[in-house]
């Protein structure tokens, strides 16, 4: 399986559930009666990141790393989203970034020599950005996400993380 | 890649990580002077599962992740570990059971066609089993692991998680 299909179809069902959770806080606030916003302030310790950014940072998480496989420009994000509808606003504009890319995109992407930010002017193989930095940071993110929610009351279960699973 | 280098050396890693963690909180506990079993038993949410069992569950992730994509027979646990002395244990157990694995273990892993108990007899590719169901299921519990320490004060970082990436 070629990079594009370990990325681009998970990412897009990751996030796709993560808008799920969305619908599901915004009822949840509307039965118990208060403003979901403030789930999108909530965090599990006071130097960790708080829902909102757990969500814009999973989704910057999947732009820079199609972005950089591919050698292309990632659009930029001003993380400002504090309230759901915001995060909402960002979960759509990175499934449509997601759906510009084509398998031909990521021809060489494994052997490509990548230089995020928090690697300081070292580099990274491709398949070893993707595999061993990336997906971890995008699924830890989503995680995190899920357990903020999780630690508020919010009923999520497995079925929710996972997703539709190519069953037969 | 074959599905035996994304598999066992991350795995390992990122369950050596975990270990390192419970150091980590056993020195925390130590200076703060509780009892670091106490950790073992914390959780997110009243009908999530506490810290010792995340940990016991994404070595169990491991284990049969790689026993069903090779066709092996996982050893079998009782997942009675509440201490982080036992804990620890199970750990070395994991580590162990993925050494013993060998690149032509996983030949045709990806065509295997697989029938987890939470699949309830329909079938999913290796490959498919692997992407979308066993790698997420292990980050889910090695994250909330993390994101349990976090909310008890222990200071962890990205770098923890992520562990050595092969930068040149």
């Amino acid at each position: 399986m070629s990079l594009y299909d370990l990325s681009i179809p998970q990412f897009k069902k990751m996030i796709q559930g993560l808008e799920r959770w969305l619908d599901m806080a915004q009822k949840f606030a509307e039965q118990k009666q208060f403003d979901p916003n403030v789930l999108m302030a909530a965090r599990l310790a006071p130097n960790q990141w708080a829902l909102a950014r757990q969500i814009t940072t999973a989704c910057d998480t999947a732009k820079f790393t199609v972005a950089r496989l591919t050698g292309k420009e990632a659009p930029r994000h001003a993380d400002t989203e504090t309230t759901l509808a915001e995060v909402r606003t960002r979960i759509h504009t990175v499934l449509a970034y997601l759906d510009s890319f084509t398998r031909d995109d990521f021809h060489g992407a494994s052997e490509r020599l990548i230089s995020p930010p928090p690697l300081q002017g070292k580099q990274i193989l491709g398949a070893d950005y993707f595999h061993q930095m990336q997906l971890p940071n995008f699924y830890f993110h989503v995680t995190t996400a899920y357990a903020i929610l999780r630690h508020n009351g919010l009923e999520l279960g497995k079925n929710d993380f996972l997703g539709d699973l190519p069953v037969r």
